[in-house]
C-alpha cells in the first residue's frame, strides 16, 4: 500500500509507492567509464582550453595555469550568469527583473581523466572540499552575492557535460527559492518548536536507526524518511552548524571520509551510477544561525521527473528509505 | 547578457540564459513515431489486457468494455495511490504520515494506435476534454479527494510507457505543493492588488504583443514572460474562471481548437517532440474563486533538470519566450 509522507522542513508531501517497490537492479543501468581523455580541456597540459584558473591548489615551485595542478579551478566557460556587472533592478508591468550578474566556476578535481570523484583517496577528496571551502569564501565577497551553491552533476544523465571530473560553484544575487523555502520551514520549526528540525531529523535517525547509511566522528550519512527520489541520502554534520564556510579542518577531513564512502556505496550498488549532489548551506550573512543546518544532498539519476511531479511538486518514490539505506549500508567495495 | 525575471504568481526567479540562447534547430530532437501497435493493450480489441473501464465515449449501441470506443478511461493498472482505502494519519515522531488513498485512471485518446493527441481532428479532441471534464467531476466526488490532477506525457523521454495516445487523472488526498504555492501566491497577489494576477498577466500579453503564439474567441495560448523551460506554452481562458470542471460546451469547443493547434504548432517546431502537459485548477470546493484562474501548462521535452535546479529551483531557460512564441506563431503545419 502507498504511504504519504510529509518533510517537517518544507512541508512538502511525498508518495512512497510501495506496492511496486524497486530495488537496485531494477533501475536503468548507466555507463559512465570515462572514454574522451584524448580530447578534454580539464586534462593536465591543456590550461590554454579553459578560462585562465582563479585558484588551484599545486605543489611547491609550481605556477597558475602550469600542468602541475592538483585541484584547478577555472569560470565556467558557458557561465549561467555574467560577471562584474552592475546589477540593474526594474519592473516591467507586473514582472521584476534582474540583470543576471554572478560568478559561475568549475573545480576540476584531479588531474587523472579516469578517476572520478569516488576514486579519490581520503587526501585528495579532502584537497576537493578545501578548494569548495575556498572559493565559497571568495565568491560569497562578491559584492552582488546574496547565494553561493556548490553542485556536482557526474554522468551525462545527470547533466554533466565534460567527463573529466569536475564540480561547480554559482553565486546567486538572490537566494533561490528551493533554499529560501528550506530556510523559511527550518526557521518556522525553530520558532515553534524551539529546536533545529535538522537536529531533530538526526536524533530521530538515531532512535529509528534503519535508515542511518554510515556515519563517523563528525558526519552522519542516512536516506531521509521524506526522500522526494529513490536512493536519495543526505550527509549532515552531526554537531549543529548553519554554515559550510566555518567547517575546520578536522572535520573536513571527517567529510571527506564520508563523501568518498557514500560514493563508492552508491557506485557498487548501481554500477557507477549517474548523480547529482549538492551543498545547502545558510545564506551570506545569516541572521539567525540557530535555525539552519548546513547539509549535503546527494541523488543518483535512477528516474526522470515527468509531468506528474511538473505540475504537483509531488514525488512518487519507488523505493522504501530504509531499503535503500540497508543496499547501500551491505555494499561491500 | 543573461537576465533574472520573477514570477508574480509563486515569486520563482528564473534565468534567462541570453548570452548562450538556443532556437529549435539546437536542442536533441526525438523520434515519437509509434511503432509497438502489435503489442499495445490500449488498441482496440485488447479491452481485457486493462482493468475494466470507468467511463467511455461510445457510439449508440455499443456497451462497456467491447472495442466500439471512441475515448476509453480505465484504472491504470500501477497506480501511484491506493483506492477505496479508508484513510490513516500518524504521526512518527517529527514526521506526518497518511495511507496513500487516491483515484489514478488512465483516458485513452483514440482507437487508432498511430494517432497522436495533435493528430486528431477537432471533435476527436474535444471528445477528450469531455472526458477529462466528466472523469473530473467524478473524481472530485470521492470523499477523500482534495485535488484532481490531468495530466499527460507525450514520449518516452517525457515519461510515457505506452505509445498509444493517453492522457492519466488522479485524485488526490492532498493540495499538492506546486498547485498550494501557485494558489497562495494568487490569493495573496489578490488581497495587495485586489484583481487575479493570471488576468493581470492576460492583460500584459495584450499590452507587449510579443509572446502570443495563437488566441481564439475563449482562449488565448502565449509563452509565459518568466517559464522553467524552454518553449513553455500556456493556454488560458480568457474569461476569469477558477475551475476547469465549469467551462461550458462552447468554450470547451474553443479549448480543442487551440489544445490542437499548438501541439501541431510544437509537432511542427520540433520534430515531433516529447512533452508533458497538465491543467491547473483550483483546489476542490474552493472558498476564494476570484483568486485562482484555471489553465493549462505544455512543456515540451527538450532539456532535463539537473543538480543545479533541484539545489535551487532556479531554472535556467536558453530561449526567450518572446522567440519562442515568435518560432510557434511561424510554425505552419
Amino acid at each position: 500500500m502507498s504511504e504519504l509522507r510529509r518533510d517537517p522542513i518544507v512541508g512538502r508531501w511525498v508518495v512512497i509507492d510501495s506496492d511496486h517497490l524497486k530495488g537496485p537492479k531494477d533501475f536503468p543501468q548507466d555507463d559512465n567509464t570515462p572514454t574522451r581523455s584524448a580530447v578534454c580541456p580539464f586534462c593536465p597540459g591543456r590550461e590554454t582550453q579553459t578560462p585562465m584558473e582563479t585558484d588551484a591548489i599545486r605543489p611547491v615551485g609550481s605556477i597558475a595555469n602550469d600542468a602541475a595542478w592538483l585541484v584547478r579551478t577555472v569560470p565556467n566557460k558557458f557561465p549561467a550568469l555574467g560577471t562584474d556587472i552592475a546589477i540593474k533592478k526594474e519592473a516591467l508591468g507586473i514582472y521584476d527583473l534582474m540583470s543576471g550578474s554572478g560568478v559561475h566556476e568549475v573545480v576540476i578535481e584531479h588531474p587523472d581523466h579516469a578517476k572520478a570523484l569516488a576514486d579519490l583517496n581520503k587526501e585528495e577528496t579532502l584537497a576537493v572540499l578545501n578548494q569548495y571551502q575556498s572559493r565559497y569564501l571568495k565568491l560569497a565577497q562578491h559584492k552582488d552575492s546574496k547565494y553561493v551553491l556548490i553542485f556536482k552533476n557526474f554522468g551525462s544523465s545527470a547533466g554533466a557535460t565534460v567527463e573529466h571530473g569536475h564540480s561547480q560553484i554559482i553565486a546567486l544575487p538572490m537566494v533561490p527559492k528551493s533554499v529560501l523555502g528550506e530556510v523559511k520551514g527550518a526557521e518556522h520549526y525553530y520558532h515553534t518548536q524551539g529546536r533545529c528540525v535538522f537536529c531533530d531529523m538526526i536524533e530521530q535517525e538515531y532512535h529509528d536507526r534503519e535508515r542511518i547509511v554510515a556515519e563517523n566522528g563528525a558526519f552522519i550519512a542516512f536516506c531521509p524518511f521524506v526522500p522526494r527520489y529513490a536512493f536519495e541520502t543526505w550527509i549532515m554534520p552531526k554537531a549543529h552548524g548553519a554554515d559550510f564556510a566555518s567547517t575546520n579542518g578536522i572535520d573536513m577531513l571527517h567529510l571527506a571520509a564520508l563523501l568518498n564512502d557514500i560514493l563508492n556505496r552508491l557506485k557498487k550498488t548501481f554500477n557507477n551510477p549517474s548523480y547529482n549532489f549538492y551543498l545547502h548551506t545558510a545564506p551570506i550573512n545569516y541572521a539567525t544561525p540557530s535555525c539552519y543546518h548546513w547539509h549535503i544532498e546527494i541523488i543518483p539519476k535512477l528516474t526522470r521527473s515527468v509531468g506528474f511531479e511538473w505540475g504537483t511538486g509531488l514525488h512518487i518514490v519507488p523505493t522504501l528509505p530504509q531499503d535503500a539505506a540497508r543496499f547501500l549500508r551491505e555494499a561491500k567495495y
